[in-house]
């Protein structure tokens, strides 16, 4: 999804979520290229358009950096648990989201159950992602055919012009939500697994934000989106939480420059609230085999992000650069008391 | 369930598929312990009482051995997965059946697609039976209401006097049947996980036994459990195949008496035919977590049967005792030649 580069960062728009092998597939990601490219643009006018950051709209003072280290995908993997878990716990990552239908998720839900302090949130999750190892929603298969395939597995991806319902994405979203509290889980905020309900579309946009007001929950959504994805801001609301900008590791990124990557976003890192969207885990058997179709994300690459981020080095460049953390819950709480 | 245990071994009835620790919950197993009691019994006496055992029946000579090493749970963790194929591929384990609404399956699925020789069932699932790792239903889960709790899992495990309707059990063991076939695999027989269709009575077995007649395949029956449950024989045509034993290690034999325990059981094995039901796994993280509410069916207790079953011991006793190996795919045929 959209990515504040660090400036210096050599841009290279290909981009490929496939590789060969078994049973593998390739699957493309609409308009990646240019929701990346246009992310670079918008690190740098967003603030100036609108006038005020998030961070001086809640009160802090102009030139404030304030981060939201969130961790992507906890209860997919046992793997990405164990490491989210130990990421949290070590301060380095302050707020995750977790993925109900996935079959780890009663782990971290009984975590979050005895965490009730932790920041999550629920990753909605319409897409199963993986080859061999695959999850269907948590509605009936029934009730949301225009989610599953013929087996009643979340397809792998949405294909471009795939017909996706925005009945059937209320109805799982809420599945989710109502499986997540039954289980003792208090969200703080709702985001979209592989960004589905924000680059898909209004209509689906729209569907998580009715489920998201009914739950008075924000959802994650950037300023960095709107050129190219106006729905996005035709949709929002003055009352809804927007982002100033978000940072994620792109595919091009080579492994031994990874932690180059993350030092030059937070050196150049902007004013205002960015959320960088990182993905733990543990490069692991299990991971390895989960995750094996390609390598965009997988075991390898979940390594490096719990290296840099339980890192010194990571810690001593928030101390530098002046950096503070903050959690959607404190977000939350901020714009409550406005 | 029903065991031809050593005779040399003491029994203990006592059956603990419970600990404590997080969420975990302790579930009792139905009968257990008349159940294995009766095993010891039927093993001396099944065949005198049916005059010809399974494999004389079926064209072999008086006195023949003949064992099917069976693993259980492919499909549920890719740490079983993993060690059943490599136990598989070595010889030492010659046939295994596939729970097909687990996570893993998909990997599983994709391996029997491209090795259409291997003798792999379906291991009918009907219950989630672990706590940090779960899964549902193949079927819609709004069509099999006496199957899953309020979050759309299977239950862990079915207490005694719960009411399973045997309509949603024919309804999810077709859809599983269905995944399986749409997925690329061809069963060769069909088990029950955890038993529970064997043991719950005439109606849920009536209902596992139509659908496997609907879909000609052999259902995992030995004449040693008939005396416990005569429902089963009643139901049974002289069509069926029946087993004549089976031998499972149980909970009392301690870590360091697991090889005494299948050596004695390999030496005073009983002509016709038995099913040795063992659960291969590796002893890694994940099936750690996967399994750590508890130490039955573990994790360490699947490296100790992948351990046993790989060894050279095990081959060595097999020749010296002149037990033969059959497999689910050769009961059919044989049978079907008949």
């Amino acid at each position: 999804m959209s990515t504040c580069r660090p400036e210096t960062e050599e841009f290279d728009s290909g981009f490929d979520l496939g590789s060969s092998g078994g049973a593998a597939k390739k699957y493309s990601v609409v308009n990646l290229k240019q929701v990346l490219l246009l992310g670079i643009v918008l690190c740098a006018s967003s603030v100036a358009a609108s006038g005020q950051n998030l961070a001086e709209r809640l009160g802090y003072a102009p030139g404030t950096k304030l981060i939201i280290v969130h961790a992507d995908d906890l209860g997919e993997t046992h793997a990405v648990n164990a490491a989210a878990i130990k990421a949290i716990e070590s301060g380095a990552v302050n707020s995750a989201s977790l993925m109900v239908p996935c079959p780890w998720f009663p782990e971290i839900a009984d975590y979050a159950k005895s965490h009730p302090d932790a920041d999550f949130g629920l990753h909605l999750t319409l897409t199963s992602e993986r080859v061999y190892y695959r999850w269907g929603p948590a509605a009936p298969t029934d009730r949301v055919p225009s989610l599953v395939d013929e087996n009643g597995y979340f397809y792998h991806d949405w294909e471009q012009n795939q017909r996706v319902d925005a009945k059937d994405v209320e109805i799982e979203s809420r599945a989710q939500i109502k499986r997540a509290l039954a289980m003792g889980v208090r969200p703080t905020h709702l985001d979209s697994h592989q960004y589905r309900l924000i680059m898909t579309g209004k209509d689906l946009f729209d569907a998580m934000l009715r489920v998201a007001h009914e739950n008075k929950l924000p959802v994650f959504v950037t300023r960095d989106w709107f050129a190219d994805h106006p729905y996005l801001q035709e949709s929002l609301s003055p009352a809804d939480i927007v982002l100033d900008h978000t940072v994620t590791i792109d595919p091009e990124v080579l492994p031994e420059k990874w932690a180059e990557f993350y030092i030059k976003a937070l050196t150049n890192l902007q004013p205002g609230v960015t959320e960088f969207v990182v993905h733990p885990g543990f490069d692991n058997e299990e991971l390895r085999a989960a995750t094996r179709e390609r390598s965009t994300w997988g075991a390898a690459w979940r390594q490096r992000d719990y290296d840099f981020f339980t890192s010194e080095e990571f810690r001593k460049i928030l101390a530098q650069q002046n950096i503070k953390l903050i959690t959607w819950r404190e977000l939350g709480h901020r714009v409550a008391a406005k």
